[in-house]
């Protein structure tokens, strides 16, 4: 018996719950823990002036204390004015630390062999040079490298792999987008980032919602249902889903799906790595 | 009872094994396989001069035709000038296209604000940039990232994380380093490559061995030992491997852990990424 036939008629379309205050909570011990148990007391993240980096900084600063937690802001020659300002703003909302470190003159330095490059493959160099940044600062500093992707992001495919993708320690990995935002708000992220249009800062008018084709909110209730609840195609359609809408995302979440795992190793051995030899990254510590 | 129990008496010290014609078949159905089901026909490789890059380009070569690698030499100010002439010599042999993307402008430019840096942060920061010039190139013409980190490498952490270790697809990630030796052997690999001490090329003088503090043969026969055969530490010993060397290369492997796993996501649904929602890469395909 299918979902769609225990519930007679159109299903109600499931809101995306969030139980904020204990959510912080269970945020903050995971980021005390995890860093807690590799010997480290900091950590680096990347400050965007958007609301996932912000929503991490504040999560840091409460587990580890906000002198333990360095924001870098890594701005290349096109990146919004805002967006620092809203980093800086942010970091002083919550006590945290930042530094700057400009992205433009490696960049530069690099497309000058490729001119011709389309804003997509320069947005995902800088990316990825914001991660190579970042993992340089925690060498620098002990800190953990904490990740910003939310759950939305990471199911669609929506991030730079070995960009913003890699990190250490991801508190927000399992928050959907509409749950970022209802958590930031509940722990005093600025609302002036809360509420501005999401944007990678990529290139010049970029925003999420234009370069996806559907609004947060719709895809969240959406991929709340079809990954969270287990609905099928069918019961998404009856639960009020557009049909072509649910066949998109479910399209872009199984596309994307080599974005979420490691590389493939051919197997040849008894105890191949991610195979049969895959322990937790805690193991023996 | 335990594998000392069975055996009475020291316990033979097992050798790697290698069939190396099965192997060469495997690795070569393996690229094709993982690189067309992804509707690709090509792939890009950093192309260091070194033996293992040099072995991923020949089975590529053989699994794709030698018109789809492309090898990509990526030297710093300090590289050896052995190593671009050992590139050379391999695509020769297998036929390769090669191009140079020089790395010292990217990372020099970033390196004048940390003007003290060791040369450890130095040497991780240029494996990213690697990365990253592979993944741009991967975007431009179409190829995938082919890996070509070795499971010794792999397993005692000898390699940067989202750097060298990043890849789409890995044909020697299951390869003790003496079996990557055999092969490249076997395939044609030019023999100044296959014979050269190995080092990663990322301060002048550097070698594997000498910064590991012991040789390949040695940790591949008791990686082998520990990882294939499920050794314990009493039999390791009994099997003739001193016991502070079993000591030192268990913590190196436990300790490294972190870099053979994806980002820790704090668990907060019914289905969190890389827990309870993990498909092969390839699902759906």
């Amino acid at each position: 018996m299918t979902a769609a036939e225990e519930v007679p008629g159109a299903l109600a379309t499931p809101e995306v719950p969030l139980n904020a205050p204990l959510v912080r909570r269970l945020l903050a011990s995971f980021i005390a823990d995890e860093v807690g148990k590799t010997g480290a007391t900091r950590v680096v993240l990347g400050l965007s002036g958007g609301v996932d980096s912000s929503l991490a900084a504040a999560l840091a600063a409460q587990a580890l204390g906000a002198g333990n937690v360095l924001g870098v802001k890594m701005p290349y020659r096109t990146s919004s004015a805002d967006s620092l300002q809203h980093a800086d703003l942010v970091a002083e909302r919550f006590g945290i630390e930042t530094m700057t470190v400009e992205i433009s003159p490696q960049i530069d330095a690099y497309f000058e062999r490729f001119p011709d490059a389309s804003a997509s493959r320069r947005g995902n160099k800088m990316a990825r040079e914001r991660m190579t940044i970042l993992y340089d600062q925690s060498a620098r500093t002990g800190g953990l490298v904490l990740g910003t992707s939310n759950k939305t992001e990471l199911l669609l495919g929506y991030g730079t792999l070995y960009g913003d993708m890699a990190s250490a320690v991801n508190p927000l990995g399992d928050l959907y987008k509409v749950q970022v935002w209802d958590l930031s708000r509940a722990i005093g992220v600025p609302l002036t980032v809360v509420d501005k249009p999401p944007t990678a800062d990529l290139w010049v008018g970029q925003t999420d919602e234009s370069e996806l084709g559907f609004s947060y909110p719709d895809v969240d209730r959406l991929l709340y249902a079809m990954i969270d609840l287990r609905y099928g195609r069918d019961e998404l359609v009856a639960a009020g889903f557009a049909q072509a809408f649910v066949d998109a995302v479910a399209l872009k979440v199984q596309r994307s799906q080599f974005k979420r795992r490691l590389p493939v190793i051919a197997k040849l051995s008894r105890r191949t790595i991610d195979r049969d030899f895959r322990y937790a990254r805690d193991w023996g510590l």
